[in-house]
Order: C-alpha cells, then sequence, then structure tokens
C-alpha cells in the first residue's frame, strides 16, 4: 500500500488537525491522510467531515509507513504523542508539530524523537472562537502567518517540504527561532488571551454583573471573546509559556498605570496618547509596521528577525528565511 | 408647515445620529427628519444616504418647531449643543441625547434648557469600528439595548415617547439613573476601550513590534479593536467618566495580579479559573447572568437595577422601568 502512494498522518482532530486535512485532500494526489484522535468520535466526525480518508484507531497505527506526521494536539500533550510514535515512525520521515509555544516543543523533539526522522516545528497564527473539530473549516489557514521553526540537525529538504505543505494550504511561512516564537506570541497571542479571560473575571467580581451584562454589547463581547477559547489549550498555553507570559502582564501592567495617569490627567497628552495607538493599529492593519523610505529601496537587506535566525540557526536557515521572506511581500 | 406635519431634528450625523435617521425615515409617517452637522460636507453626505430629509445649515434652524430633538454628539460637545439650541427650543418640545455617559449630560440637561421642554437622556449600546457617518447604517440598533435616563421632572408622556422611538428603531429601552448608567457603562464599555488601546500601547512599546506585527492574528486584532474607534470620542468618555473609568482600571489591575498568580503557579486553580471565566461568558452569550431557580418562578420580582431607580428616580419610574423590563423577556 504504501510503496505507489505516500500517507500523511495527522494526528489530533481538532480545530487545527481537521483543517489541515480538509485542505490537503483537495490539494494532493497520490496522497492519502490518515487521522488519529484520541476520542474516536471526533475521528469518526473527521472522516465524514471530509478531513481524512482514513481513521487509525492507535497512535503507532497511524504514523506507520507516513512519510509526513502532523502533530495538532494541544502543547501539553506532544511529549507523551512524540513518545508514543518513535518507534514506530520511518527512516526518513517529517515529523512536524501546530503547538502554540515552541521552546518545549523543539526541546522534546531532540530529546524523544529518533535522529533518523526530521522536526520542523511549525505554528499556524489561525484559528476561531469555536474549539474543537467543531471550529474546523475549509481555508482556515489563507494567508495566514505560519511560524516555520525547525531543529539545528532538520535537512533543508525537509524544511523546504514543510514549507510546501505549509504554501499549498494558503500559508505564509515566517522562519523563527523558538525563544524568538514563543516571546512574540506571548505579547501578540497569549497576552491578549490573559486580558480577555481577566475580563470575564474583572465583570463577574461585579456585584452588578447582572445589570452589566444587560448593557454589553460590542466593546465587551470583542474584548472578552477569547475567554470563549478552548479552556485546555489555554491551560497548556500558560503552563509552557510562562515566563514570557509573565513579563508579557507586567510590562502590560506598567503600560496601563501611566495610561491611567493620562486618563487622570486628561488633556493634550491623552488625546495623543489616543491618537498614537490609533495610528499604531492603522499602520498594522495596513501591513505597513516599520516601515521607512530605506526599507523600500533595499528590499533585500536582512530584517532584525533574520539576523536573529543567523545566530540561532545558522546562515543557511538565514538564507531560506530570507527567501521565504521576500517570497511573501 | 410645522402645522400638519411633524419634525424631528438630529444633531450630529456621525454614525449614530446617521443610524438613526436612516431608519426612522422608513418608519414614520408625517415626519420630516431635519439634520445637522457642524460639517456640512457630513450633513451632504447624510442627505445623500437617505438618513436626512433637509439638512439645516445652523444649529437654532434646525431645532425650530421641532417636536423632538435628537443630539447625537461627542459628549463634550453636549454642553455647547444645549447652549446654542436652548433659545429656539419650541414649548413642549422633548430633548434626547446619544451620549456614551449621563451623570454630566443630565446635569447639563438640568441647567441648561429651558423648564418648557422635557428632557430624556438615552445612550444605545450600539456602534461599530468605522467611525463617522461612514459607519453607519440600517438596522444599527436592532435589538441593541438603550438606555433610557430621564430627569426628576420628565414628564411620563414625555418619556414613553421616546422609549416608543427606541423601539421604532428595534431597540430595548433600560431604564437606569445616570449613576448607576456611568458605572455600568464605565466596565462593560469604558474598560474594554482602555484595554484594547493599552494593548496596542503595549505592543507597539517593544522593539520587536516589526515581527510581532508579522505574527498577530485574529486573538491580537480582536482584542486591539477598540483602538481603532474615533480618537475624539474616547477622549470625551475618559474625560466625562474618569473616576469610575480610574476605579474600574485598579479593579482590573488587582484581578491581573490574581490572574498573575494563577498562572505563576499552574495547576488545577489556574484550570478552574479559566473554566469559569468560559462559563461566565457562556451565560453571558446565553442570555442567562444571575439566573436562578426563583427568577424563572417569580418574574415579577424587582432586580437589584429597579429598586435602586426607585431610590434615585421616585416609584413611578421603578414601575415603568419594571413594565419594559418585563416586556423586553
Amino acid at each position: 500500500m504504501a510503496t505507489e502512494r505516500h500517507r500523511i498522518a495527522i494526528i489530533g482532530l481538532g480545530q487545527i488537525g481537521a483543517s489541515i486535512g480538509m485542505d490537503m485532500r483537495g490539494s494532493f494526489k497520490g496522497v492519502d491522510i490518515i487521522g488519529h484522535d484520541k476520542d474516536p468520535e471526533t475521528a469518526g466526525l473527521a472522516r465524514r467531515r471530509g478531513a481524512v480518508d482514513e481513521v487509525a484507531y492507535t497512535l503507532p497505527g497511524a504514523v506507520e509507513d507516513a512519510a509526513i506526521v502532523i502533530v495538532a494536539v494541544p502543547v501539553t500533550a506532544v511529549r507523551e504523542v512524540f513518545t508514543v510514535i518513535s518507534p514506530n515512525l520511518s527512516d526518513g520521515a517529517i515529523v512536524t508539530d501546530t503547538a502554540s509555544t515552541k521552546m518545549t516543543v523543539l526541546q522534546w523533539a531532540e530529546e524523544i524523537l529518533p535522529q533518523t526522522v526530521d522536526f520542523v516545528g511549525g505554528h499556524p497564527m489561525a484559528g476561531v472562537e469555536t474549539p474543537g473539530i467543531e471550529g474546523a473549516q475549509s481555508g482556515m489557514f489563507q494567508g495566514a502567518t505560519w511560524a516555520i521553526i525547525p531543529l539545528p540537525r532538520t535537512q533543508s529538504k525537509s524544511i523546504d517540504t514543510i514549507v510546501n505543505l505549509v504554501k499549498t494550504l494558503g500559508g505564509e511561512p515566517y522562519f523563527a527561532d523558538s525563544v524568538e516564537h514563543d516571546s512574540l506570541v506571548a505579547a501578540i497571542s497569549h497576552l491578549p488571551i490573559a486580558l480577555s479571560i481577566n475580563l470575564m473575571r474583572t465583570a463577574v467580581s461585579s456585584p452588578s454583573w447582572r445589570e452589566m451584562a444587560r448593557m454589553a454589547a460590542g466593546s465587551f463581547r470583542d474584548v472578552s471573546r477569547l475567554a470563549s477559547g478552548s479552556v485546555d489549550m489555554h491551560h497548556s498555553i500558560f503552563a509552557t509559556n510562562k515566563d514570557f507570559i509573565l513579563h508579557w502582564i507586567d510590562t502590560y501592567v506598567e503600560q496601563l498605570q501611566e495610561m491611567r495617569k493620562l486618563v487622570d490627567e486628561g488633556g493634550d497628552s491623552l488625546q495623543e496618547a489616543l491618537q498614537e495607538a490609533y495610528n499604531a493599529r492603522d499602520a498594522w492593519l495596513r501591513g505597513r509596521v516599520g516601515e521607512t523610505e530605506q526599507d523600500r529601496l533595499y528590499d533585500e537587506v536582512p530584517t532584525a528577525s533574520e539576523s536573529a535566525i543567523g545566530v540561532f540557526g545558522g546562515e543557511r536557515l538565514a538564507r531560506i528565511a530570507g527567501r521565504f521572506r521576500r517570497g511573501r511581500r
């Protein structure tokens, strides 16, 4: 069976795993997508929703003969999955993941996975509020930044394979090292999660919450939205990226104390601060953050991020990163 | 001209004023909607977009012979509008507003408006990100809570008129006194605005903002959304509801310090806190906040809010509030 056709295994058929399967099945010929989920009902649903060709009811069975193994489970479950699949991975298989934090995942990959396979960490910056397979959808990764974090020993051709897979799904590869990745997502993804949850905590802590709830509308709905995300996923994010998240909570509180002072004083400096925040978000929405005249003239100059990869991941990686970064423009 | 037909004046043709006009024009017969905006271009656009029947280029001209005057300007502009229109208001006219804070507005109404008119404060809990008339749309108030805050001396029939107008626009009247209103919206509307703006401030304060900006996706977009709201509106909200907002910022920071501790310690208590926030938002989305078995049995029992109106606004208002509260179920 594996002689003519290639097998790709997806471990974990939640929102991300099932969405990957849906878009891969339409894009690859000569490939069988084998799915596994610890919950057989979820696996059956994934099959019916067209996310996988075949369900494997055991983890070792799922990865057998697979050329690519995509581990799409919450970060705290990654270690156990690596441990269980390791004896059954084919020589030359490529293992990737989609977990929200990367330092621990890369450490586990280094320690647990056999030397005969290549690991390329991944993190698609996409997702919807509805947790689990109910939130899975085709087109989920269209235009989404997809962080790519290989191990230092990972072969270039394996990185290329995952990069191509990401592009096929509509994602935009973004090379980072695991420390940089975890620090960045702590600020732009995990901090917002903490803030959103804490808005709910603050509101319900009030004796007037019942009256507030009637008045609460769009502003409250948007800023509290992430409190409705998967509790397990949030817990595993906080567990595996604690230090960076605590740092960003502290930075946020410092900024909030400054803003409190501006609100208290009122006047022009408050107005200026509001305008600056408005302008900053506007630049972000238009994809023009940090753009200078020089950037437009010398697009080939490596960014700070690229240089950091040079330091952490070697010049080869930095070159690959540069290639893809420019390709994304 | 005013003998056969009624005139309704809308002062301020931004997002809220123009949206009100659009839906009123389709709903009322025998009524002319006269619009005024300090920016003549905005007024012209409102006319072309069907938000008003007629543009008045002066404030006094707009309110002349008007049975109802809707003041839909940022809260900091309300005082000046009251002052300018007062000499030209018809006897028996009803003045209402849509400003985000109510304590100052009710104080100004009491001090500035003539005794020959009735004032009914209003605040529709609706709006979209796009500021100004560009964000105006028909159906804006469908299902939206609309706070109603009359002066103590306001006649019952004037309150009824505004309540009917609100219902015609699809809004759900919610009676409050101005202190209760400002305290509630500080928590569920103004605090989220401050948090959202402060997330932008925190992100751009980092030397890595350029790299973060590439990774930032849905979580960041949602929680930072309010930073793209009208700077002038936000400034006027912070200026007129400062004390309650500062209180809620402090409460938020206290809760965030507690949450920081939970993240730092990890484990079951963090998991429980995340689950509690999840459940609280779920109850809110399903409209079941604070619902108990007794509520379902004795729907006629006044809520805390209703009792508060009894204290602040007299028993008559509490009865009216109760009538509408039950009508909304």
